[in-house]
């Protein structure tokens, strides 16, 4: 009953055959091999983007902090939600890859910043006050870090907001895939044509073995984003194994299938819990559900060995992060929800 | 005819394997998996270093650049070869990863940084003067970027050095396997017991996907390490996938078979560059060559298809570097050495 | 009517005649004159601390961010009151110092961290986890930036604090000599006793032209202060006019007779302002004076020449912000009470 | 008999004065001070450049680490002469101050790069491959640290260089007017009209207290560097001390004076030393003079209480640096003459 997080799971067969296929002869390095070629023309295909530049690493926080760190410049200050995973969970690569750069928190409704606390926000660093720091890109988890999910129109509102005060914006979409079966749109209404101008596009927490995209819609920016990825160490000699990778996620839309498979695992998983009078804290329209177990509960789940992350609340109950990947067995939803 | 880079071969099948072998159901992530467990075990005995830190990044750039990190400050200048790695192809890596600091560049012979030399560039940073960088550690690459070998003796002058000057050394091993190889000797000899603190243990170069250890030999370090690795964006989620591929290349000393076939492999090819009377430019103990070749030479050469770096010397000849990796086939090499 | 801020004012004569005075003859640079010789000797007495290291700076900026940066790693996070002007007002001075680390604002009464706020803040970065930014030092400023004063009792509350955490304790002193006239304590007391590691002991705004002693209590620290200072462009050739002026600061406590003149004129114009029934926002035990004055008496004052910073509050009054220096005439406060 | 900086010498009486008349009254700070007004005009007039944004700051130091900071990105390399201040007497501080970026020295003749030693620096550095570092800006000494001049050919024909390669050019003119006295040229055609794109236009070393203007002639770099200098510590509340200081630097031509005088003193010096038989290592056009001491000489000085930098040769000679500032009496001089 493994809930820990959808990185623990294994990656898809067809990547590892991918893997497989990609091991044959020589190929030229750092991302100028054929399949890479292929990989960028799948990516502006699916993003409608025909001038997008398109690059690879390896880790979600390396895509983040290189992206965020083309976008800032030291002095200015990024708009983030409260429980960004840039602000709380990288050990500050944000501020290292932007030399030293701040992480404003914005404050959010189920995990997502509203226009109104954006606004005010992005006004507390008023622009040509040399005093304080200037205001620098937004960055919107997508699907947040509570395992909700912006619209269309809500990406939309916050980018206009961003917009009318000069600043891009930026998408950490480690959960990309999972938004986009989610709602069900194109890729492009939820990025580009909403106001996003570069994203980090997840494949590691949806069959990957660990390579995620940075997808940047304005080529000006490319360049940089070439030297500072060399500089932050993360351009790969024997990239093909990253294209490879890559390109099966993309091919026959896996990435989409293994989402849908994620997001139905835990509508399944959200269900159960529901059926035991345990409502989730948030929608659940992805993968990730959060729900207070009663200790009892609770602790009849850690005996029989499942896996998620729990804390005491204080009332009683343990408030719960269950995350379910596309390779999770009915079988073990089934069985935690029956010791519900 | 691949002789442009080691980096442009495949995988070792054995490596392949493994990777299939790791993808089978869940596994805790960030470096916390049991095939990391006994990765360390294996690196700790290699060593015969049972307090090492052990720790696998995805390139060798991210091994270099997060070493020097941990040893070095902000305001110190980091001692290494003319033609260093770290200094001419990382885009400064090294001084993003310190935060600032300088590289000194030593004089050479073939690649060799002598210890007369150091000691005159350890000298021109005294300690204590505040209006200049203070001295910081030594890095000494093993194999050189010229294809030349440090013998245990030539290390341990080089480590005397530093050790005198209060300085620590860092061993960049892109190519320790193809050393090791080469000198026949313990690994230990080569590093700790020489004077070494940090190794750079390369993977990528000898028939992995993309992984190097970073091994430490005063556990003091390891922590800020740690830091150091997931504010570098070089913690992996799916890390089994890294473990894997280390516990397959030191299992039955894949790493030596691999390292001996390439090193074999340049050696025939230097045999026939000899033969036909082209003398490469320093001695070949490892699995890299460089060589002027004559320029109707290389445009035979090239108009063949085969594939390697080369200048225009002005001297009517191109110098050339020919790598060989593990798997080039004999026929290749034959034919390079027939068209010579 | 010069309210607008201590940095307004002039020099103090003495200080003016002590430059004069030092500008005689040749004098050795970069902090080895023999003023400064005198200068750390005055500054040791003063703190009865015969170890500490005591360095000038020009700015209260360079003071602090040089001193936080010497007491934090680049991946560890401040905790500073959530109107710190390390935060709000520098631009990410220590952001920039520091090499990329984070402030994390604490919740704040009257301007004061509560250990109880300080505990929380703290508790929400654990030391050992490494995907999150390590705690790191705490700064203290005193008087605060509401002109509130935190008496010994509550220092050392939070040093309590900070070292049951394992953490380094700076205090922001750019009114120091405020504090110290207004609590009527021994500076000793008011720091090292109290569990204050590193001290920004402010001139500035107490009458110099532009001079802050860096004080830091344990010498250990003192060589990579002195490092920071120098490659951070604020070790200074001249240096006998930055000695001269603290040397003139602190002889005869001039520092205490200045603050205490500021003290005593903020007094005046806060009885003024109570006896215009306008309440001052939080007590005044310093020289800075918070107050809503309704917009009419705003606009009067302002008509007439006051010089202030204030923000209209939407409740129909100004939030205005008033500071004292040591050289504001009665006559100019007089004018000022008469106006409302 | 001070000849060991001409920062050893004590400021100008008129700066003195200018202090004092200064200090009367309130004055907003940051640079908004009206003197700073008549500063930036003095400035723009001097070097004809209406558009000139000019800044004032404490060190040298910070006047180049601020200007390279502010025309370098942290991937490239800054190009300077292989004794350059800012390489070798900075602690690091322009690494520190763009965030990372090298230097590269180039070779020099009596301290000055030639034309075609920096043309083949920058080639060293070619642009577009992601593995080295970028070409960054050429960074000029004038009057060298050899206390040689380069002629406004000479200027013209480095940026001419720079140009050509797409580089911007610093001015490291810690002794400019020294240049300017020497070359009887203007000061337009030394900087912008040559190709200089920023100016550190040094004060201290010739009768300031402690003042440097940084002058950027292509106003679209001043808004960052405003932020940079704020961030670095480097903006003075109480500015109007600057101020008064470099309004009497460049009133009545004070600077050109006082250079003059030094450079009157140290071809006196130089005079004297060749009729002594000691021919100085360099053209002597400001007031530096490099000259071999036999070690009688040498020690007859230093008994006399003579204070130089020098070291010893090897050859039974001390390598002397012998700097006069606008102060230093004939006695003096005379007195050092007649020892030799």
């Amino acid at each position: 009953m493994h809930f820990a997080s959808d990185n623990t799971g294994p990656a898809h067969p067809r990547v590892m055959q991918a893997l497989m296929d990609a091991n044959t002869g020589y190929a030229p390095g750092y991302g100028t091999d054929p399949i890479m070629d292929e990989v960028r023309a799948q990516v502006r295909d699916l993003f409608e983007a025909p001038e997008a530049a398109v690059y690879l690493v390896a880790t979600g926080t390396a895509a983040n902090a290189l992206l965020l760190g083309t976008m800032t410049r030291p002095w200015e200050t990024i708009f983030c939600a409260r429980a960004a995973h840039a602000d709380v969970d990288e050990c500050g690569a944000p501020e290292f890859f932007t030399g030293g750069a701040k992480l404003s928190t914005v404050e959010t409704t189920e995990g997502k910043m509203t226009p109104a606390a954006l606004s005010q926000a992005i006004a507390r660093h008023p622009r040509g006050v040399v005093h304080g720091v200037q205001p620098g890109p937004v960055t919107i988890t997508q699907i947040t870090e509570f395992g909700t999910l912006h619209s269309v129109a809500e990406v939309t509102a916050l980018c206009d907001v961003a917009r009318a005060n000069g600043l891009g914006v930026h998408m950490d979409g480690a959960r990309f895939a999972n938004a986009v079966a989610a709602l069900n749109c194109s890729p492009a209404d939820m990025t580009w044509r909403a106001g996003v101008d570069t994203l980090s596009f997840g494949g590691t927490k949806n069959g990957l073995l660990g390579v995620e995209a940075a997808v940047i819609f304005d080529p000006e920016l490319a360049w940089e984003f070439e030297l500072r990825r060399k500089r932050g160490a993360q351009l790969f000699s024997k990239h093909r194994y990253l294209s490879a990778q890559m390109r099966a996620y993309l091919a026959d839309d896996l990435w989409l299938e293994t989402a849908r498979a994620a997001n139905a695992n835990a509508a399944r998983l959200a269900q159960g819990l529901r059926a035991a009078g345990i409502a989730p804290s948030y929608p659940v329209p992805g993968n990730m559900i959060f729900a207070d177990l009663p200790a009892a509960t609770h602790a009849r789940l850690q005996e029989a060995g499942a896996e998620y992350f729990a804390s005491e609340t204080g009332d009683g109950t343990f408030a719960a992060r269950l995350v379910c990947d596309w390779s999770i067995g009915q079988d073990q939803i089934d069985r935690f929800i029956a010791l519900l």
